[in-house]
């Protein structure tokens, strides 16, 4: 499968637009843990993923951290290429959550063909729209939810993704997603591990009831 | 002034598209504290501030508020016409916060040039990374910042916008714009008029030493 298959404006490109792409595309294999771009520094480029897994967060100055969301297969990463667009006053940092072939469109390639196709500006609208949706989202999880309800949906979610009741995650990498502290995290896992819903073991969380864990949501 | 002098991509329309925002756009004036939209119960349509000001919110199910934004003279709604972008899969409330003057195009009419013009698809992205913007600074605000601060630079901005230090807030329209109980905002006050900040009447916070306020910060 190839690019022009996974780039969903593609057929409303015209010809030299298309080629302007083709000629200036880069494909990546990254390694799972690679940090892809980071905030401000970097205006990498638009990340189309083939096949892999992108988490988004951002970072406080003492280094704390929350998951703002994910990109999967045919998922475009438009914040990666911040300098395209003026408004975008704010830096997000992407890193490979599992290994990932993406293809990469220079920025300034994006934004001429964006300038001139209603099309693609439009596609980068829609882009724009899912993203502010998965963070508003998240705005409406930490001002109205429990720390336990969004705690047993994110392990609900990993297992999901990882397929696997057996989750190797350190207390510590779940409070950055959550964007909490260790000793929330482990205070609460204690919790639920007394309920009979995980069983704790150093770098894992097994789910030992996911019904009883989905009740809580 | 017009409204041609108002909508910024004006001159990037095509006489088409200018008579057909002309014919129907409707010009309203509304009254401080009116709701002028309510999530997705109604699609109104497109609103540009000719003079006023606008907040934008959101509303928990138990009724608690957090202030999104505020909007101001020359500044375009897109929210309130989310119904225009099928990704926008969030709801906002928008109420008058002074007298405002505005226009209404509806969503319709601004979806389909949308979708013929680069320029105002471009111009709406723009628009879009502006909210979005100000609401991962409100994220950040809210992760990262302690609620003394929060709440002094919210009175600092308030006091900016009505160029007073007298505010006419009760505790419970505070605990409203960031999303906090009226007891927290009620604790932290008192303890910013013990250190002689603020002066606190029923009804009024009166910001008593600024340059304290700012230190906060």
């Amino acid at each position: 499968m190839s690019f022009e298959h996974f780039f969903p404006v593609w057929d409303q490109l015209n010809m030299t637009q298309k080629s302007r792409i083709q000629d200036s595309l880069i494909e990546r294999q990254i390694k799972k843990g690679t940090m892809i771009h980071n905030g401000s520094i970097d205006c990498t480029g638009l990340l189309l993923i083939k096949h892999g897994q992108l988490r988004a967060y951002i970072l406080s100055d003492e280094g704390r951290e929350i998951t703002l969301y994910r990109l999967f297969d045919r998922d475009m990463c438009l914040f990666s290429a911040s300098c395209i667009m003026r408004s975008i006053q704010f830096d997000v940092a992407i890193e490979a959550e599992k290994d990932t072939d993406l293809w990469i469109i220079p920025p300034e390639v994006y934004k001429t063909i964006m300038e001139e196709s209603a099309a693609v500006a439009n596609y980068t609208n829609e882009l724009m729209a899912s993203r502010f949706s998965d963070v508003m989202w998240l705005m409406e999880q930490i001002m109205w939810k429990s720390f336990d309800k969004r705690l047993a949906a994110f392990l609900l979610e990993e297992s999901t993704l990882e397929g696997n009741n057996t989750l190797k995650l350190t207390h510590e990498i779940i409070a950055n997603h959550l964007g909490t502290a260790r000793e929330v995290v482990t205070r609460m896992l204690r919790y639920f591990q007394s309920e009979g819903m995980v069983k704790l073991t150093r770098g894992t969380v097994e789910i030992t009831d996911q019904e009883k864990l989905r009740q809580i949501i």
